[in-house]
């Protein structure tokens, strides 16, 4: 059942409550590949009342066997594989003694000495990386011409009804993307070998549920989570991921900041079959103290071991923000507001030399490549204010990140581009046209953007308004922002909103993309509306249980759910039924009436056209 | 102070609770005219922290006197006259006795024998109308090149801030809207008399502050309230129009539908400083027990005049709905979804003949012209869905629309026209494109339009996608979208977030297309995040007291509203004070430093030009 949190109990301080349970009306279904015949692939099916006369409505599902009726949830044992043996298959991977943990992995230094969070039991102590001199990565075997299971399962998922919708696609305004008639997994091979998309899927990730992220493919939407220094705890971070993918997310990135980084990301990892994404900075300076001038080369680098070896499958990698890109920041209105930007641009200025991300990247291709670890090549100069957006620094870093993405693709590293940020909507093309042209399509992923700073509380919305935008003109994934951006840290609530707006804006960029199988839920759900099918109308949406409960604010009977009226005309009028008369009328009207009445149209519009403005002239002042 | 409810004891079974005082840290201000020394044109002032070392921020203001801290709100009496005087110093006005009110003007026939709801004390006996052969609208004076005081009040308005805003101005992309750098009396005397703008004004309204919508001012947001068969009172309504205002709602629609549609609308005529539009065929039908086909031309004509008496300031009229583009609807996805469109089909089907709206259109006129009387040319063929958008029944309404514009201003009467609805992006141009060619630039007025079908409960947010973007395209005013549309009616909650949702769109949208003044709130509120005057950000803000409210959450002492961090990073590390270093290194460089620096990125930039994507050459098997 939704919303009703299974408690599992667990040994330590912390109880893990996630929510499981199918949405209203669904169940999952499970498609199998032909090429990959062992293949599971996730669907959503959405059963519509048997008035519809209509085949159930299936929608992509990001949610994992939390929504699965069968499934068994146990959070102390982390999710069942679901790739493992394909990994293992391809017959270039070993494993090996793992990176032991050490104490600053969670924090514990100085005054602090022990963890406050519980381990979790079923940590894998031999990871999987690439044998030597291979390269494990979806983009390597998609140059080799290799079609993976993860690749069919791709395409299955994103080509989620559209032989049904061919007929009816609406070509949309797709600003250049390709998106075509049907996915197949040669198609995704493609797009993965050169570069225009991305599968994250780290080796040691085995309970991912691979998904693709590109302009080609459906809008994906990112959830952050993670614990900080004032707030936040292991049980809290693992029911936040659950409940996020619940309501859409379709990748969660855990930017913990706290304590028990480690810990906490076990957790995660273990219970989630969204990739997940780090930005590895942040844990590398807690383990420093919080001193950025005192990170070195070798701490990033461990912790980019320690991250790669559990399994997380993308990186957020500052390598952009090089020294002589850090005095343009100067005059800014607000300077550098990305975390690990203003961490680099400080180590920078400390020892006045290039950033050792940018000199080293070479060497974090080769640990990337031998895990499958995606980049996500962060934007650490994007603008934190409208005044700020589209300047000098954020594009010089721009240029730097196609840079970046040719000598990571040379090593066959998958990679994606991240974006900003504030910007007012006149410049957002501008910055989707910039990324596509300096970093040759790999894919663009952006933090909204917010198009207005005046705002805050409603950050959410300011930045739907753009990532609806960038999402149009072909960013892949959009990094959502919940209502409490700039002022605090969500909580569940703010969570599942944020999701929910960012699911909207992703999908009316589908729209006008022209995605062949995004129309069919709006249709469906707009024939619900218009036949006042209330339980459709509640389950078809984004969010059924607000839905309902909005609708129950002004009429709570359980008889108000059939009638064919509502409460913002009432029974004695409605335009919807009105609209029968018309159809009834529309029919009655023969052949030769209807002739009449185009011919009586046709006149009048030729009427128009000849006589035009001079028709009615202008009054004498004017 | 903000949100206490003023108490105001009423005679009968309502008590009247309206929220009054001033924002946090606002004043409010009245700037005098030139020409017009006696208008006092309000405008809100935000104090800044004595730190910020910044002048307070002035901002449009249509709140009316419910944000001034010295005014007496007393709703029995309601508002004191704006412009009484600037209309009778006009001498082509005569009072006379006013139709005396019927019982059918409330719904009292059949088994209602009595009105529930408690009269206005002060009605006016002898309302105004224009001595005969008079045109008393605003587009008439501006004709004759006559600045009114209501077109210097607007100037004055609009204007806000603009002289220091003109140097920092950004262009924006304003696709053919013509702001600018200072709006003059003049110029908006020029754009009423070309009927490219309006300011609804009725004479009867005497309570009301001038206000403009057009293309070429502040895109401005209406707030739909009013009663329904099945919900809300006279108090309630008063009530949600004094609190829409107080979130930024330009004008509000009373939209009443069920008893005592008259009495409610003089409570809120009475005490609106905002312009109220009606749809006169609701009061009408109403009047006909709901029968849409009983509905006479003489009802309607005399409903136009009660309205007008009362002082409604924009009538939507759905004459655009004619007989041959009823079938054109028959095939839709969802019919007819506007109310008023679907009374008129129902009417036209009924009697076989073409709408009586659209052949007595020149006598509405004549009736709008007495009283300057707006017209909103409604849009009752719009799209209830995506899949219905852009269609040929939308377009021919649209072009009969614009065939009527002309009527009207060869009457002087103003004019502005409705638009969709639901529409995905990728359609939402073409629908400005055709609205500016078909009705000649005469103000778009656009409900949204929603993007997506598939969030109910978050239409406000599948809306506001739409109205940012239609609003930098050229609409001029944006009418809100409240959580529960499509469920049920809003609340007080809802109407709040309604607005500042609809600011937020509207306000994006004057950033983008380059408004003067628009920028000058986002700097200072970036400013303010930037130096940690969480006080002058959460001030700044739409909604200060959700903003305070978010942080408080996370970080509720006192203190931390003066700290120089926050809850994302904590104290330790902060991205904002590591900008601090960034300056004083970037002040640091010596001028031969800097040079040097800039020239490595020149030749860096250069070397990239040369070389391009062949540096890096693509993997063997791309």
């Amino acid at each position: 059942m939704a919303d009703i949190p299974a408690r599992t109990e667990i040994s330590g301080p912390d109880s893990l409550n996630v929510t499981t349970g199918p949405l209203p009306a669904s169940r999952k279904l499970y498609l199998s590949g032909k090429q990959h015949t062992d293949i599971r692939v996730p669907v959503r099916e959405i059963a519509l009342e048997p008035s519809a006369l209509e085949p159930p409505v299936r929608v992509y599902d990001p949610t994992g066997p939390y929504t699965d009726a069968d499934a068994q949830i146990d959070i102390m044992r982390g999710l069942p594989s679901v790739r493992g043996e394909w990994v293992r298959a391809r017959g270039d991977v070993e494993d090996y003694d793992g990176r032991a943990v050490r104490p600053e992995d969670n924090g514990i230094r100085g005054s602090r000495k022990a963890s406050a969070a519980p381990l979790f039991p079923n940590v894998v102590q031999r990871p999987l990386r690439a044998k030597s001199g291979q390269a494990v990565t979806q983009m390597a075997y998609a140059k080799r011409g290799i079609v993976t299971p993860e690749m069919e399962y791709v395409a299955i998922r994103e080509n989620l009804g559209r032989e049904r919708a061919i007929e009816n696609r609406d070509p949309g305004q797709p600003f250049g993307a390709e998106i075509p008639d049907l996915i197949t997994p040669e198609f995704v091979r493609d797009e993965i070998a050169r570069g225009r998309a991305i599968i994250p899927a780290n080796i040691n990730h085995p309970e991912l549920e691979p998904m693709a992220i590109g302009r080609n493919f459906l809008v994906k939407i990112n959830a952050n989570i993670g614990n900080s220094a004032v707030a936040s705890d292991v049980a809290a971070e693992v029911d936040k991921m659950v409940w996020a993918i619940r309501w859409g997310a379709d990748t969660v990135m855990d930017l913990s900041t706290g304590d028990d980084i480690h810990t906490t990301r076990e957790w995660i990892m273990r219970n989630s079959p969204v990739p997940i994404g780090t930005v590895p900075i942040y844990q590398a300076l807690e383990k420093v103290g919080g001193i950025a001038e005192d990170l070195t080369w070798d701490i990033f680098r461990d912790t980019l071991i320690e991250q790669a070896e559990q399994g997380v499958d993308y990186f957020t990698i500052h390598a952009g923000v090089r020294l002589p890109f850090v005095p343009m920041t100067a005059k800014r209105v607000t300077g550098i507001v990305s975390r690990g930007g203003s961490i680099m641009a400080k180590w920078c200025l400390a020892h006045h030399k290039e950033s050792f991300l940018y000199e080293r990247f070479a060497e974090i291709c080769e640990i990337c490549r031998a895990y499958d670890v995606s980049f996500s090549l962060g934007d650490g100069l994007r603008p934190g204010s409208g005044a700020d957006a589209n300047d000098e620094a954020q594009f010089a870093e721009l240029r730097t990140l196609g840079e970046l993405t040719k000598t990571a693709w040379d090593q066959d590293c998958q990679v994606m581009i991240e974006g900003p940020g504030h910007v007012p909507m006149h410049k957002i093309k501008e910055n989707m046209e910039e990324q596509l042209k300096h970093c040759h399509e790999a894919p663009f992923y952006t933090l909204g953007p917010l198009t207005t700073d005046i705002a805050p509380g409603y950050d959410h919305i300011t930045s739907a308004i753009g990532a609806a935008q960038i999402g149009w003109y072909g960013t892949a994934m959009l990094c959502y922002v919940t209502p409490k951006e700039h002022l605090g840290l969500p909580n569940r609530d703010d969570v599942k909103v944020g999701v929910v707006t960012y699911k909207i804006a992703a999908h009316a960029a589908d729209l006008a993309k022209g995605h062949p199988a995004a129309k069919m839920r709006d249709d469906a759900l707009s024939r619900a509306r218009f036949d006042f099918r209330w339980r459709d109308q509640f389950n078809l949406s984004l969010d059924p249980e607000t839905a309902e409960h909005f609708h129950d604010q002004t009429l709570p009977a359980e008889g108000a759910k059939t009638a064919h009226f509502c409460s913002m005309c009432g029974p004695k009028f409605c335009s919807m039924k009105i609209t029968q008369d018309v159809r009834d009328y529309a029919a009655k009207l023969n052949t030769d009436e209807m002739t009449a009445a185009e011919e009586g149209m046709k006149d009048m519009s030729e009427k128009f056209k000849d006589e035009g403005a001079e028709l009615y002239v202008p009054a004498e002042s004017r």
